[in-house]
């Protein structure tokens, strides 16, 4: 049964079926290597396509790529102006309006600063991470806060992970995809593409 | 509660959270390319580690790489050669275990005659599509069919999609993942991240 619409429970079950209210970072600093150093990883320019396809997908309102190389920036605004409007908005319209809402930052504070600026408020953060933790909290739990108020970041590290001080200061934990198969190395736009199809699967 | 160890019921919960009767095809032939024309498509290199990564995280019993053309079946094979016994074996160990049960088939029909001849079996054929059709059925019913006894191969078209008749020979037809939501253009490493997770995500 659907509340009765107008109402604040109609409005939360409209806003739990929708991602405008929730925004992605793909980061590429501060994240360790193979070596547990931190460091600036490089931009896979197929992570760009992929994730914003599947940001598309489930409506996330936008889609960040996180990186202080001034080069790498260069390298991901043009990418996204061919699709946007280059020769490859003609050749693919699909791959056009994916990158629609794709954005490039030089840090994480930025992002939550241009969040700020658009919606009056800064996102709450929430990040996932391949181990759990005391305060991770289950996908069904992380449903229902993202259809409450508000503006929310949902931050991926690339690399061999986000380094610890992000993960600790987030907002929210998220709990690992496959806690318990003894096997966890996705790469990170196939961990994308799980955790919005179940925080935001129409169902 | 959980039925009593050894009885029918106890192995067909254990059955439903394992992925090893579970098999899994990518292919390259016959699927449409832009112009709806019946074509071979390429070989992804990055198709191959990604999805191999996803069958490892939901312990899929193999995973089936198809084309008909020699040139793209060497390619895949060293690939599959590097990681499990060349250098990057050592290299990168995570990437040896999950193209463990890579293989590499020329047609369709090949790989059910693989699967026949290693479990005694042929297996029931499974599609996704991005259209929804009357005979299309839901994640949770297919659950329960994946749950049941004998093996299963889902089957995953590149390009433009599966051809046809491909399609209309299957068992079932799984449901498109967002069907309403007008925007249907995942790439199919990241269909197939999601559709393994609902059908086979530890709950």
């Amino acid at each position: 049964m659907h509340p009765p619409p107008g109402t604040a429970a109609d409005k939360q079950e409209k806003r739990g079926k929708s991602g405008a209210h929730i925004h992605l970072a793909l980061i590429h600093f501060p994240v360790y290597n193979k070596n547990r150093e931190i460091v600036a990883s490089s931009v896979t320019t197929l992570d760009v396509h992929d994730i914003a396809r599947a940001c598309k997908t489930y409506g996330i309102g936008g889609f960040y790529i996180v990186t202080p190389l001034a080069a790498q920036r260069l390298l991901v605004e043009r990418i996204v102006q061919h699709w946007q409007t280059g020769y490859g908005a003609q050749y693919n319209p699909t791959r056009q309006e994916a990158l629609l809402n794709t954005r490039v930052e030089n840090t994480l504070d930025d992002v939550v600063e241009d969040i700020a600026s658009r919606f009056g408020e800064k996102p709450r953060t929430i990040v996932t991470d391949a181990t759990a933790f005391p305060r991770s909290v289950g996908y069904g739990k992380m449903r229902d806060v993202l259809a409450g108020p508000g503006q929310n970041l949902l931050m991926f590290g690339t690399g061999w992970g986000l380094e610890r001080g992000v993960v600790q200061r987030a907002d929210y934990l998220l709990a690992p995809i496959q806690a318990n198969n003894g096997y966890n190395h996705l790469p990170v736009r196939a961990a994308i593409a799980i955790i919005l199809d179940r925080l935001l699967a129409n169902r």
